[in-house]
């Protein structure tokens, strides 16, 4: 019976058992030869003993190149000194497919390797069982995020990813030739969320690529990411903000519950942040920053220096809130009393920023004005306008990107690591 | 109390409610006036008779304009002769944002509309209850492939969209501008996800968008469209072909489990499919083909004309299998005893292709061999290739158009119904 080696118990003692895997190292004691096999979830010891096995089958065996493809098929033995306490006597081991040697990269990671060597070889650095878990619990993490959306009647969507319009201006576009005409990557799917809200559609939900020609190379940027975005009829930035924090905690607690196994391989533990998260205000960490000798000037961005800094007193998760309207895109809806402040918030895990939102504007006058007032035309968002014509509701919601959220719980030092085949300037390939 | 329509039954009678809609219709009978509120799960009648409802309120309700958004906030009353059993009396009706006039569309559907109009206005045409049903339908058509999914052990994943390589061959792809480099945007994970099966994962499960500057224009092709792609390391085209109609099948069912209301809104009802599909070799779909008067040369793709005359004998789902090898792409493995056919299969519904997959070549020096033959350069597939060198797993997999597998449960017409925001050569807006 095929199994994965960490599906291999006391159970198992004594029957006979089908593994496939790679083989991780072999070790030849002249008598006795181990061959210890690696599969998606673990390591099994593969125990050939000359006295005991099939004469071809052990000299076979001490000849087959670490990394190659095999199947086994053996009977399971206790082993206090193998791996998980088993070993595996075998009746047979088929090579499915050999590897080359030398090997263009260690799995074994004794040896350790520079980023750019290992994104190289991601098919061979994919195979580290520490590279392995990170795509284990973001496959749990996205499983989070869906169930939770489920739980909260929201419609998963899929928006169009080559465009007319730019979503907040013309910059960062990575321009395609789309037959006889011009036409865009999208940098997020604002609009088109925003329209399904007109459509009353009420609650969606897209995780998607996005596409930004961000000519920066940090830890923290790619050109091609992952977002998660919400949009939500009848509620407030604060509505969003709720769901948001509320997802975040879910997330943790399922990695927990699910990933036993792949935080071990990390060697990590989490903690499952409290909630609500702190909301601070704009001014506030404005105000922190420039304690801290800083200069900004207010209405702008925080740099990552500020943001540095702020971080010194707030490591874990909070909003930033409030901020200045100019600050944001023309979407962002100003308080109504003091306009120049909007209904916005960034999520923060220390300094690195995890998701951005706001309540929306919802009223057609406005909108136009806005669209001016930043420099953009309104006439370059026609279908876009049209639906805050026919009775948009008031809305919110908020994109977080999930490359970002996996580097905040799993402490990656480099946005790089979360992403299977990381799309920068330089990179282009694999 | 916030409630959908749909939520509201005989254990409100007597209670307040709170409703926010679309105004659908407005009927002034002079004593009294009714209002048709509309959300996303349906309607809810709104009774103002003159003298129990406030004066103001009366004379505000009698003027709301069709479409706009409104709060209502009442008293739910059993009322035979209203939709779902009831009506509200409001005690208060506020409206959030006015809709224009007059509407760019009907969403009563009182005059049908053509379909160029209808995606022109797509905010609107999203309203119809019967357009919101294939949307709602969509969504859990996708939660039935990710449940289904999850449940055999895969690993969702997310490859790059902007490649360097053509999947297969240099035709239909889009070029973009990244930087100062040529790249393209992805036909197909195809390359990406065999890496993955030599990376380790095993099963990978990936829905994202693919793109295809394919001229024609047809009623099932786009330029843009979702795809569902699976890849399968130590089976072959077998065993990733039971996945695929036990996945069919599961859709359907759970489509008939969870969307009562929207098959009713559609006024379908589903039968769920047999399953094993029939499997019709390719040989044997030439054969009806040829004796119904249509010229087929062997090796060829089948035509459109051939498919729908075989589709005269094969109405429901099923598999043509063992195509030609040249008529398939690269990576498809020829039989070992013959090897000018294949192990590859589509799945048909009818005339419509729904997936495409096969048994894939892990064979490093069959590839290299097989990549030539079809005209191409090896040296373009450096990054894939080098994959198979160090151990790569015997594979299979299939892709799967979400629109089209849409398009065949719903028996729509056109692939652009099934698509929020479709791309093709003329459409690119909204």
């Amino acid at each position: 019976m095929r199994k994965f080696t960490a599906d291999i118990g006391e159970e198992d003692f004594g029957k006979e058992v089908e593994l496939y895997g790679w083989v991780h190292e072999v070790r030849d004691l002249g008598g006795l030869v181990f061959i210890v096999l690696r599969d998606r979830e673990g390591f099994a010891q593969i125990t050939l003993p000359k006295k005991v096995v099939d004469r071809e089958l052990f000299k076979r065996a001490r000849k087959i190149r670490r990394e190659s493809v095999i199947r086994v098929v053996g009977e399971v033995k206790p082993e206090e000194k193998a791996p998980n306490g088993f070993e595996i006597i075998p009746r047979e081991i088929e090579v499915l497919n050999e590897a080359d040697a030398p090997l263009p990269l260690e799995v074994t990671e004794k040896v350790p390797a520079e980023l750019d060597t290992r994104l190289d070889n991601r098919f061979m650095d994919l195979r580290k069982p520490r590279v392995q878990a990170i795509f284990r619990i973001r496959h749990v993490a996205i499983q989070a995020i869906r169930e939770y959306f489920d739980r909260h009647g929201f419609i998963e969507v899929h928006t169009p990813k080559i465009v007319s319009t730019a979503t907040e201006g013309g910059t960062e576009l990575f321009p395609i030739t789309y037959f006889e005409r011009e036409a865009f990557l999208n940098q997020s799917p604002q609009l088109y969320k925003q329209t399904l809200m007109a459509a009353g559609f009420e609650r969606v939900l897209e995780i998607g690529p996005i596409f930004r020609a961000e000519e920066h190379n940090t830890i923290r940027h790619l050109n091609e990411a992952v977002s998660v975005d919400i949009e939500v009829s009848f509620t407030d930035h604060e509505g969003v903000m709720r769901y948001l924090e509320e997802l975040v905690k879910e997330v943790y607690e399922k990695i927990n519950e699910r990933c036993e196994r792949y935080l071990e391989w990390l060697n990590l533990k989490l903690e499952v942040p409290e909630t609500p998260f702190e909301r601070l205000k704009y001014d506030e960490a404005v105000e922190i920053a420039r304690k801290k000798g800083e200069e900004i000037v207010w209405g702008d961005d925080l740099s990552t220096a500020a943001l540095k800094l702020i971080a010194e007193d707030y490591s874990g998760y909070y909003f930033i809130v409030d901020w200045p309207t100019e600050s944001k895109p023309f979407y962002a809806m100003p308080y109504e009393e003091e306009p120049e402040i909007s209904k916005t918030f960034d999520l923060m895990k220390g300094w690195l920023e995890i998701a951005s939102g706001a309540q929306r504007i919802h009223q057609y006058d406005l909108l136009v004005r806005r669209i001016s007032e930043q420099g953009l035309a309104p006439e370059s968002f026609g279908f876009y306008l049209q639906a805050f014509r026919y009775g948009m509701p008031p809305h919110a919601g908020w994109g977080m990107g999930l490359d970002r959220l996996m580097m905040a719980i799993l402490g990656l030092q480099n946005i790089r690591e979360a992403v299977l085949f990381p799309r920068d300037r330089q990179r282009l390939v694999p």
